[in-house]
């Protein structure tokens, strides 16, 4: 444990920038500005000229700055009518912060993670002693970060919550749970800065806490981003994240704005990566460029691994032939149990809804859209050029019942009896029903087929033998031949899909 | 795509340094050093005053330095007496990098990953012009990564491969078949620039092609880790990797080594994890304190997606119960086939080998020791304390077996065919035998329980229909309840865990 070291800080400081051509390295100019300024009586600070595209850099007081400029035009009247000297003119609002730390490294990469970068930096590499200069908006978010590294404080990662429904709530209280834990063993301090619904958004700086419901009741904000990024400025705080647990096809389109204002992101909120291809490269052409992430693991199987195994199998050159398997947690219980027990299909869809395995209008689930994303997700991840109309998707629902809002729909949920009965009676002995998801053909053309499609299993295979809730992804590639990378386990509910999302975050908050 | 822009470098320059106490911004002093390094006609390039604790740094030609001293000494005489002026000395051998960028932040964290940090930094924001010095040691290389940044041209990675067999071999091939195709999809350029076995290291600054082997060949360094530092260090290389893909007991000792001069790890080599846990620390204290890396996949389940599907959901505070399976590749194809087929063990074995299933030494997987590793891996992703004598092992090759050296052994494998019978014939109806490795207990304590025994299961069950060289491992948790997460598939062979390494290099790169 080092001992605490202590990091000064000057505040109101004006930087005079002296510019010019052609006096690179000239005798004589430094002095006569020194001289100037001396005469002037003006105290200087931090002094700093470049050495390549000349221009002289000197920190007087603020009180001072005027003062310094002028003293300055005077002096090179001549040079300035010659265009010698192009400006003269000062930075006001600056702050100088002085400290010394062994591990510059760190501090560096922590400060431009966060979008400070120093007006000017000096460093006594012996002595470990740095002087930066930074705008007086950031100097608090820098010393924030500065004394974390150099105390080796937690380091602070700040999580605006967008939705709290079952998964944003279960992930609140995850994250309230363990933070104490993950401070204590990754020296990382999670806080809840923001809780937002669609209606409005609660603020909190120091983090929220248990009673973080009551403060969103009383919250008076409006819903929207540009309050959440005002918020994050004016605290200047560091290390932003936002997690998007909606099912909003409106709340997307605030990612690019929220990526080019310093935060990555986490979603489980599968819309973003099904827009057009062209709308999603175009995102990770403004993450690649603003240094920033998204983390998506939950958009496929919940908390189960599938998105990163298979971007890196393929990032790594595998082969990846087919993908195929039982995607939907909420229709693996509806059929696991509808196949074997003596109920109307009605009545286990609602089962399936009250155990919240269901998206909040159950037709997503059943017109196949759900699975199609997932399925579309997969195949983007092997950079396919597929859209979303390319899905061959067999809907389970009636034309009659698309249309209907979401309460007339579930007060006719029995309308889809009939057939299901129809289609588990006329199985093989010993089959049962799967909704399976498929991405084959030739993988390594622009695009690929995607199915999703009700078929009929022996009920001892793979597929037939899957329970409950479960998910299974087998995963087909040319170095596993045969055997595909089996990947099984729930793949729904909030509980699941929660702790994913936590471990994205996690893998943001590690590398930054 | 920007337009190139051109990088301008000064060398062979100097910094004066000029430092004391209680004269920071006091009027005069600065007028003073310039017109003394006037008068004495020295052109004066940089200059930056530390405004917090007081030094003044001059930068001049390198011919000029000592003048420039002895003027300022002559000076400040009297404030020298005086201990006003501690000390005035020069630094020489830096270099001025000038140039424009748009995005400072990702060069920032570039430069600080690779352990350059200016000793003079200066940057006028406005113009997104940065002027920064450094030790000409680092020159070049930074010139590299800031070109690499600013004309975005694919970010090198250097990697380092230890160890040439199956597995290493096959990963320089992958590498080598698939850089093309890295590079332009992910703008990283992977060169492999070394090479060693237990003997031999080559070199190749420009990395190696396919003619890689004859390279090795007649390389005549002698193999160890000081002259690979040199030669990263000479030819300034950044972004480093060092691949172990032996299995050496003695080449774990370099880690901490390579980790302190600024190489990331990735390792198939299980040896260092199961150290005693004071050492397993200690290392990860290291690698946290030079902000490097250290990946290891492929420890547990060649290329599955095991370690860090457990790490985050730990991490994340998800309450992990359980971890059961057959965790050996090579050991599950032995069972597999020895329980099926009417085939003497050692003849099952004996194929084992020859398809590169087994260690070097086969007796390292029959011990159960391969096993038991990566069990202790396993435990202590969940930060369990057990140490490698905690685990209970059931060995299946008889004690006269084990003290052979290895080509006795492997004349005498026909030794092991009786018992193995034996223990086959003994078994219920529909059972097969199995080799498992189970972390059980309360897992919330100190140490849990890690066991590694042959079974005898039906072969209706999970683990009884487990084919080939499959490896299967069921985690239990909390929020998972009944039904674990289930990863399943090829747990061995070159291919699969040379394509697993491959990921933890590409992971370890993106975030380079």
């Amino acid at each position: 444990m080092k001992n605490k070291t202590e990091i000064k800080i000057l505040k109101n400081r004006s930087i005079i920038k002296f510019e010019g051509k052609d006096f690179l390295g000239e005798v004589g100019i430094d002095g006569r500005i020194f001289k100037a300024l001396t005469y002037a009586r003006i105290s200087v600070g931090v002094i700093s000229q470049q050495a390549i595209e000349n221009g002289i850099s000197v920190l007087v007081n603020e009180s001072d700055s005027e003062k310094a400029v002028n003293c300055l035009i005077d002096e090179f009247e001549k040079e300035r009518k010659s265009g010698k000297v192009s400006q003269i003119f000062s930075i006001n609002n600056v702050s100088v912060l002085g400290f010394v730390a062994q591990d510059f490294n760190k501090i560096m990469s922590e400060l431009a993670r966060n979008n400070i970068f120093p007006l000017i930096l000096n460093q006594i590499a012996a002595e470990n002693r740095i002087n930066i200069v930074v705008t007086s908006l950031q100097d608090e978010k820098a010393k924030n970060i500065i004394e974390a590294e150099i105390n080796s404080k937690p380091k602070t990662v700040h999580l605006a919550v967008i939705g709290h429904g079952k998964v944003g709530s279960t992930l609140i209280e995850q994250v309230l749970q363990n933070s104490k834990e993950i401070r204590n063993r990754k020296n990382l301090d999670l806080k809840i800065i923001a809780v937002a619904n669609s209606r409005k958004i609660a603020f909190n700086k120091k983090g929220f806490n248990e009673n973080w419901e009551q403060d969103v009741l009383v919250a008076e904000h409006e819903s929207n981003m540009d309050s959440l990024i005002q918020f994050s400025q004016v605290n200047q705080l560091e290390n932003l994240i936002v997690v998007d647990n909606t099912a909003s096809v409106d709340f997307v389109k605030n990612y690019t704005l929220l990526a080019e204002n310093g935060f990555d992101l986490v979603s489980s909120n599968k819309i973003f990566n099904t827009l057009s291809i062209s709308e999603y490269r175009d995102f990770r052409r403004v993450l690649n460029k603003r240094n920033k992430k998204y983390l998506y693991e939950t958009n496929v199987g919940a908390g189960l691994p599938l998105i990163d195994t298979i971007k890196l199998l393929h990032l790594s050159g595998e082969n990846i032939t087919r993908i195929k398997g039982v995607f939907s947690g909420s229709l693996s219980y509806i059929f696991n149990n509808f196949s074997v027990r003596d109920e109307k299909f009605s009545t286990v869809l609602k089962e399936a809804m009250e155990q919240g395995f269901t998206e909040p209008d159950p037709r997503e689930d059943l017109s196949g859209n759900d699975v199609a994303r997932k399925l579309l997700i997969l195949a983007r991840e092997l950079d396919l050029s597929n859209e979303f109309s390319d899905i061959n998707v067999q809907s389970l629902i009636a034309e009659s019942l698309l249309n209907l809002d979401r309460n007339d729909f579930l007060n006719n949920l029995d309308v889809l009896d009939a057939h299901f009965d129809e289609v588990k009676k006329n199985q093989k002995e010993n089959h049962v029903l799967r909704l399976v998801g498929d991405l084959h053909g030739d993988l390594q053309q622009e695009k690929g087929e995607l199915d999703v499609q009700l078929i009929s299993v022996p009920s001892n295979s793979a597929l037939g033998q899957l329970k409950d809730s479960d998910s299974i992804f087998e995963i087909y590639t040319e170095s596993y031949g045969e055997n595909p990378i089996v990947i099984m386990g729930a793949g729904a509910g909030a509980k699941v899909t929660a702790r994913g999302v936590f471990g994205d975050i996690l893998r943001l908050s590690e590398n930054k």
